[in-house]
């Protein structure tokens, strides 16, 4: 199976449009040692000729342009056949509407997160222009699923969901959590192989952290460094806890949990554009490495055996 | 007054991600003669510090990534202040949504549009993240109104809405239609002075064709140089009428009834990724250019005086 990071940003992307912090700023000077990063969303395939998205983040049409395995073959016939959501957050799902122009594809969905998107937005009419348009399809919590697109035809991709502590998306706040809000993606290929760990967004440590163990890729939420990032920035009051990400750095942050993680490639993704680590050479970056562990960076390709 | 047309593409942009039509095709493998477009949309400033944007196109990060007079001025002090809409269509609109990132920012639109986002889409929730987060302000139609930001402070423009023959986006079609649905954008300094006149989407002419002349510059709508377009290059069964696009080219075709308009400069947006104006040097170009018309082009910048 074949991988690849088309963004590895938390929401609003690095550089973030409205953000002066220091990362933004040096990033847009042109000092060394930054890179721009889009939305969170990886591409997976089996083969390299039909495709499915994991995330569909705002960006995706600058993503899809970047990598040609997913530019269309023939007039309106594209290799990208399905998406994976694993919430309803803008930042995963605001680009299938930037993917509305009448090629069939198959979403794959926990019902929460369906029901929060299609039921409660008129814009997702957009996505059903024809009979077969866009097909929405159940991901059912730690139930295996074999990828096809629109019309039913097999991607030879399976997928696993798994509950992963999170929330609602912002807008949804005040609805009754569920299980289903936050998911990881557990991705190989039908025929067996190395599976691809796939946690963008992790709210605490669970029963799913066992699951990560001999993955051969995991990407993971690597949002904020510290709880009090933004904080102590001065670009908001929110908590990285109370965003539901749990931060790497600290006694309690993930790299110190999953440090000694058994999987052959460990990356940190949907990195927010105020993390200490975005910058090559600062300590928070060199403990990520002395860890075993990197950051993802947009158009990394991964190759699961 | 300042304007820069950050986008001059239809829906889907140019090369769209599903589309290898011709002019896709050719873009893509680098061919001369063609440029690539995002989508609609126009930055206006009067004065250079603060600036409104004339639609919010889904590709609107990447639009304020490559224009530093829209670059943040501090921690999350963005030039950005207000965003005007010409109708619904997810082409203008869905950048609103990329832009939720709690820099307070004043949307006008007239009524009928603001409830068919507002009131349809849990998703406008995100734009609402605290009192004055983003303040929707309503456009009447022919009546003048100056522009400020969130907060009530003005901008030094002034804006008049008028309608222009259209449909409601796809996404709310069935619904009752209004001529506020789709409106035209006559904008300029408070001082007085040109008229920028943007008109990205017309299904036929009308009375406010009469309001362009004179203006310092046109932007009009130049989705389809013929209305069998999509038919004749085997993309879809929609003719650019039923699109309420009235086609640039043929004897009943916008440039016919508008090539000896009085207008300093004439620009057609808002092109498809099939016109085959895109091209330099098509017959259909040269029609164009003889006519006293041209293409807009993303990051053209033009002063009114």
């Amino acid at each position: 199976m074949r991988a690849c990071v088309l963004g590895s940003a938390a929401g609003g992307g690095f550089p973030q449009w409205n953000c002066a912090c220091p990362n933004c700023r040096d990033l847009r000077a042109g000092r060394p040692g930054l890179r721009a990063r889009t939305q969170d969303s990886v591409a997976v395939s089996e083969g390299g000729e039909r495709w499915a998205l994991l995330n569909a983040s705002p960006d995706v049409l600058a993503q899809l342009a970047r990598y040609a395995p997913l530019h269309p073959r023939g007039p309106r016939v594209s290799p990208l056949a399905a998406v994976v959501l694993t919430n309803g957050d803008l930042d995963h799902c605001l680009g299938l509407f930037c993917l509305r122009e009448s090629t069939p594809l198959a979403v794959y969905a926990t019902n929460a997160v369906r029901r929060g998107l299609v039921e409660r937005n008129a814009l997702c009419r957009t996505l059903a222009r024809f009979e077969g348009h866009v097909a929405f399809r159940a991901l059912e919590l730690g139930r295996p699923v074999a990828l096809c697109d629109a019309a039913g035809e097999p991607l030879g991709l399976e997928v696993v969901a798994r509950p992963v502590p999170g929330k609602p998306p912002l807008h949804l706040a005040g609805d009754p959590p569920s299980p289903e809000d936050n998911v990881g993606l557990w991705v190989r290929g039908c025929g067996g192989g190395e599976a691809l760990a796939y946690v963008p967004g992790a709210g605490a440590l669970g029963d799913y952290v066992a699951h990560l163990e001999g993955a051969g890729c995991v990407l993971f939420d690597g949002t904020f460094w510290s709880d009090d990032e933004l904080v102590r920035l001065g670009l908001g009051r929110a908590r990285a806890a109370e965003m539901a990400h749990l931060p790497v750095g600290g006694p309690g942050g993930s790299l110190a949990a999953l440090a000694s993680l058994g999987a052959r490639r460990k990356l940190f993704t949907h990195v927010n554009n105020t993390n200490p680590a975005l910058r090559e050479g600062a300590g928070e970056r060199r403990a990520i490495e002395r860890a075993g562990w990197a950051l993802a960076e947009d158009g990394l390709e991964v190759i699961l055996e």
